[in-house]
């Protein structure tokens, strides 16, 4: 095992990670869970401190970071509750069978253990909710895994300070030294994410620096999981009876939902087809009114979304709704107000490689289709893999009854198809922290569609299954044990089962 | 999307397979059920016929591959009943909230769909039950994604007569076209898993082979996921206790476990720890007697045996317990009995490098280790991930409570880092299928160890899940209606119960 790649200040960084990994595996699921709340608590605590600093790094509104707070407590406790719950172990214990279909079976018993320490690069546009003590934060220490967090160059001083805030709280709750350690600088994360002790990655950001970072984890000599959330359009689809029903209701959602936090939110609707020929886009219009400036995370986002903007007001049969703007100032910041266009689905087509790349920032497209256009066709020759797909029906529609009944759940299987998320008369943006959720969708929404960032099932990215056969109850881990100490749930496949497998149906 | 790297013929294999996966997915369970358990049966009704080309084509013994189809009809019925039952879909249901924590929650749903077309590339040394309808395709078809096989070199007139079965059995069963197809070759399967419909691979194989096709499938423009189980040695560690308890028994035992099947395995003990000048040597070389010989599976696995096992012998300080041999007859097949060596840790430590990496065949090797030796703190100097690691204890130590506690205690812990299953007082090689089986383990054991490819977890590895928000009842999965008409376990997080999260601890 070679890790001259590490600079001392770094290879100091993994070792304690990995010397901490067996002291934090064999901590009680409580003390975890306490733990993890203690840090909850204090981030609440340090609130008014932290958000302060957030803004003057990130531009993002005084409400939002404040919230964003809230959302991030929320998330740790839901992972301790989640964690003594115990449920997530998915337990299995198969007694002895000596009457089991090929011969005996031996006594196996299945959880799982964490995989070790874990690197999280934390992204711009959360500086709390997926950034240092954020959702992936939450779940890898849930887990039991040693965290290193990689800051995100948008937000370092709000970064060392949450670290200090969690660090503080960790030691506190009696978590062995080198649990969680926060990193800076680009190339020691990817120098980190090299070094053979390191058991996964985590990742929120862009497609470009998510597959390069992917590679280098597939690539490795042993690989390892690497769980990337990229960039996502999230298509929106609306009936022309649902216009029809709630048209201004519809058009101050979606100018809500592409123009919050300045549309800096991997779940914004990047498109909506609709009708030609309907009344949203004036409705849009109508809505838009006076629209304030806002400020853009960082001057290469701001760069980055001047330019997308450009392109796409550039290509043809492209007509401004709201033609809203980007201005860069002295600083080198962005400060944009919301641009809305529309185009026909044969410009579209033909401007296919300019529209369709994510355009991070306040800016969405309505594309006009035809009547008769078979949306469930179209879907796969647009978008690839998505976060999210939206459906907006009248209430008629919803019932499943009307004429287009069989057209609309074709549309809903297309949508699946594509998303992790599939939402019905609603915005993709606001995603509740809540245990069924589901953010996470096919490539390039994410580079492992088999797992979520978001909701308790996230925890499941960072464990990894181990068998115990025939284990003496006194080698056997807590949760495996028969007067099961924990209270986890356990699944026992009961001997003498196993001749009528598959022979009910 | 190019498909230019596909021949027509294959072509046309991954346009049917795409094809069916709408078709496949909307199968009730309970269809899906019935025609695996019709594949299971048509598979024991042609036992005789099958069992007799495999003999000819991959010289294991009659008994061995009659049981190894019972084994493949019982665990394509199990997972038929895993199906049907409904929990790996883990439905989770969080119902509207206007009292959440975070503002209103809207109601979101999850369940699990197939992924879409798989590859799965059919094992040497399983020419049943990890091979055209082994347990990775028994998963697949399970999880309602079609299925492609590529059908191993080392049996081709079997792997059509498999094919033929099966397939007869699926379209009887009502199963659409295109949702299970075999084709041959090595540069088809690279293709095939190339082609941007496909959506996942499956392997089983040789370290060299599963790492071309893991970076193929992580290097797509759309990468996707790849479970590859590929090489392990399989460590067994035996206390002084232990031989002294029943030495004749561990003798008799490891010599079974290391020669069944000439050793072709992939839990296989590789190397067993055992104290230095322990009867145990002597013991090995009592049992064996005359040992017969065993036709290897094919000519190359058998030059590479005969490769390893030179070198083995040739590593300074290896002794010879069993001398055993191998012999190419004038066809190319190669003919073994068992080889066992002891070596001392110092020399083992020396020749790490010929000693170290897997021998594919009936040979293994004896580390004799000083007393006071730690074994815990050498386990990771000397093996990477395994599928397996296993402790024969006496049976005082077996409670726990005696002086070396402590030290095996530790020694569980660090096998537990490294295997996907620890065993006690038992042989690695017969891997119950069972629901609570884990058969994976971190890198090389497999490419990805959050995941197993013998018991029913195994069907996770081709689900995604996808979440519903607001869905009406008319669009939403069975799986996730209130009514549910599939019966499925369904967790329920109520309403009202978020203020309290993180709030009991």
């Amino acid at each position: 095992m070679s890790h001259d790649t590490l600079s001392p200040e770094f290879e100091a960084v993994v070792a304690a990670a990995a010397s901490a990994a067996p002291a934090f595996a064999a901590t009680s699921p409580e003390d975890r869970a306490r733990a993890i709340v203690a840090v909850a608590d204090a981030l609440e605590g340090a609130k008014e401190r932290l958000v302060a600093i957030a803004m003057r790094e990130t531009g993002l509104t005084e409400a939002r970071l404040s919230g964003e707070v809230t959302r991030t407590a929320v998330q740790l406790r839901l992972f301790a509750d989640t964690l003594v719950d115990g449920g997530y172990l998915d337990v299995r214990i198969d007694p002895a069978d000596d009457d089991f279909a090929l011969g005996v079976r031996p006594d196996v018993r299945r959880t799982h253990l964490p995989l070790g320490p874990v690197i999280n690069f934390s992204a711009s546009n959360f500086p709390f909710a997926f950034s240092v003590m954020g959702g992936d934060s939450a779940s890898i220490l849930a887990a039991g895994c040693p965290l290193i967090v990689k800051a995100h160059s948008g937000h370092p001083d709000l970064s060392d300070a949450t670290a200090e805030v969690a660090a503080e709280a960790l030691a506190a709750a009696g978590m062995p030294d080198g649990v969680f350690q926060l990193i800076h600088g680009r190339e020691a994360g990817v120098a980190v994410l090299k070094d053979p002790r390191i058991k996964a990655g985590a990742f929120t950001g862009s497609i470009g620096a998510g597959r390069l970072l992917a590679d280098i984890a597939a690539s490795r000599p042993a690989p390892i999981p690497f769980y990337g959330e990229l960039g996502s359009v999230n298509p929106v689809f609306i009936t022309a009876d649902a216009i029809a029903e709630r048209t201004d209701e519809i058009a101050s959602g979606y100018l809500a939902s592409v123009s919050g936090s300045a549309g800096q939110l991997c779940t914004k609707p990047g498109f909506a087809f609709i009708p030609e020929g309907s009344a949203l886009p004036d409705a849009i219009r109508a809505a838009a009114g006076e629209l304030p400036e806002h400020r853009l995370l960082d001057p290469r986002i701001a760069r980055s979304f001047a330019e997308r903007r450009d392109a796409i007001l550039a290509s043809p049969g492209v007509r401004p709704v709201i033609e809203g703007g980007v201005r860069i100032d002295e600083q080198g910041q962005g400060w944009a107000t919301p641009t809305v266009v529309a185009v026909s689905l044969d410009d579209f087509r033909r401007g296919k490689e300019a529209l369709v790349e994510e355009a991070f920032g306040p800016l969405s497209i309505l594309v006009e289709t035809p009547q008769g256009t078979d949306l469930a066709a179209l879907l796969p020759e647009f978008t690839e893999g998505n976060l999210t797909g939206t459906l907006h029906l009248s209430s008629e529609e919803t019932t499943g009854e009307t004429a287009n009944a069989a057209e609309l759940r074709a549309l809903v299987d297309a949508i699946s198809q594509q998303v992790g998320r599939v939402l019905f008369n609603g915005w993709s943006t606001g995603v509740a922290v809540t245990p069924a959720q589901q953010h996470g969708g096919p490539w390039p929404a994410t580079t492992n569609d088999s797992s979520t960032s978001v909701g308790t099932s996230a925890i499941k990215r960072f464990l990894r299954p181990v068998a115990y056969q025939n284990a003496p109850a006194a080698f056997l881990p807590e949760a495996l044990r028969d007067d099961n100490p924990l209270g986890v749930p356990q699944a026992v496949a009961p001997a003498g089962a196993s001749k009528s497998w598959g022979r009910e149906l």
